[in-house]
């Protein structure tokens, strides 16, 4: 449970079907509230500066120190494309413009949607923000893809690449069989 | 906030930046338990069976007796498109075949994302579930325009036509400058 520092009373929650509902949430002890927890948003890009892609890497838990797309929650009171755009000034101080729609990836295991963008850099202008300890341009062949932080950031990236040239594409999910839990490979991909 | 019926103290959140966050959050005043509210996600589908469109009068408020496409809260452990094919079965008894990705609506005034495919039934077997008044299949021109439950599916229905002859589209947002807080309409669409 999220919790305050500094609180003095216990956090005690059950977990039940509330009145009138049909799947077990978890409710206060004392007052009866009902933690409702939805499936939470990702909204990201990967942007592209000419044929370079723009990474981040990592400066917080988890995969500290590895490389990802400027990517994040999405907030209440935006659009995802708003979320992508925020992301993108928060990790990379990058001002990008969201084009279209690449794909949308489940990862039920932590009950995540993320929602990624084709998106460009219109300058080389970036640089490391509070979340990233570097930002880098990087052409396909020097991606470190032995140090992506998340198999999504590698299935979006491989995926923008199979489709590069095309204006108009149906937006992707996750490659057949795939869950998000493993990555697909830690080298290079085939191509 | 929701609360379970019967609980006896009362509820007391107050608003305010928890500790290390930069948005304001509704805290518990006793136990510091922190309420995130994510942006909702919402899945659905507009499903043809042949040139027909199958759409479900609500049983539930809001908008009791107004028609709407089988779309409703995505739950945890599930995808964006299990969700869909779950919800066709709740409100519809139909089992749908989901295709591509139509649609991903923002609705920021109540945080919510409606993601929206398009899906098909094999067969017009259907009836109304609990959530429904009654279920029906209408031609284009039978689609009962001025009682539709809400903007979001005025949106679908029309951008759905707008490329019903293609195989390959990209996924629409919500036309420019809607928000979903009103109706584009509540006659006919012109063509």
């Amino acid at each position: 449970m999220p919790r305050e520092a500094g609180a003095e009373a216990e956090v005690t929650f059950s977990r039940r079907v509330p009145t009138g509902d049909s799947l077990p949430r978890d409710i206060c002890d004392r007052c009866g509230f009902i933690n409702y927890v939805n499936p939470k948003i990702v909204v990201g890009s990967v942007v592209t500066y000419g044929d370079k892609f723009l990474l981040c890497r990592r400066a917080i838990e988890p995969r500290r120190g590895f490389w990802t797309l400027p990517a994040g929650f999405m907030e209440q009171g935006e659009t995802t494309e708003d979320g992508a755009r925020r992301e993108a000034r928060e990790e990379a101080n990058a001002d990008i413009t969201v084009r279209d729609l690449l794909a949308i990836y489940n990862i039920p295991r932590i009950a995540q949607v993320q929602i990624m963008y084709r998106a460009t850099l219109a300058e080389p202008v970036f640089s490391a923000g509070e979340e990233s300890l570097e930002v880098g341009l990087f052409a396909w062949e020097d991606i470190p893809w032995s140090e992506l932080a998340f198999p999504s950031v590698y299935w979006a990236l491989t995926q923008f690449r199979s489709v590069m040239n095309d204006s108009v594409i149906a937006p992707f999910t996750n490659p057949d069989g795939e869950n998000g839990n493993f990555f697909p490979l830690s080298g290079p991909p085939a191509s």
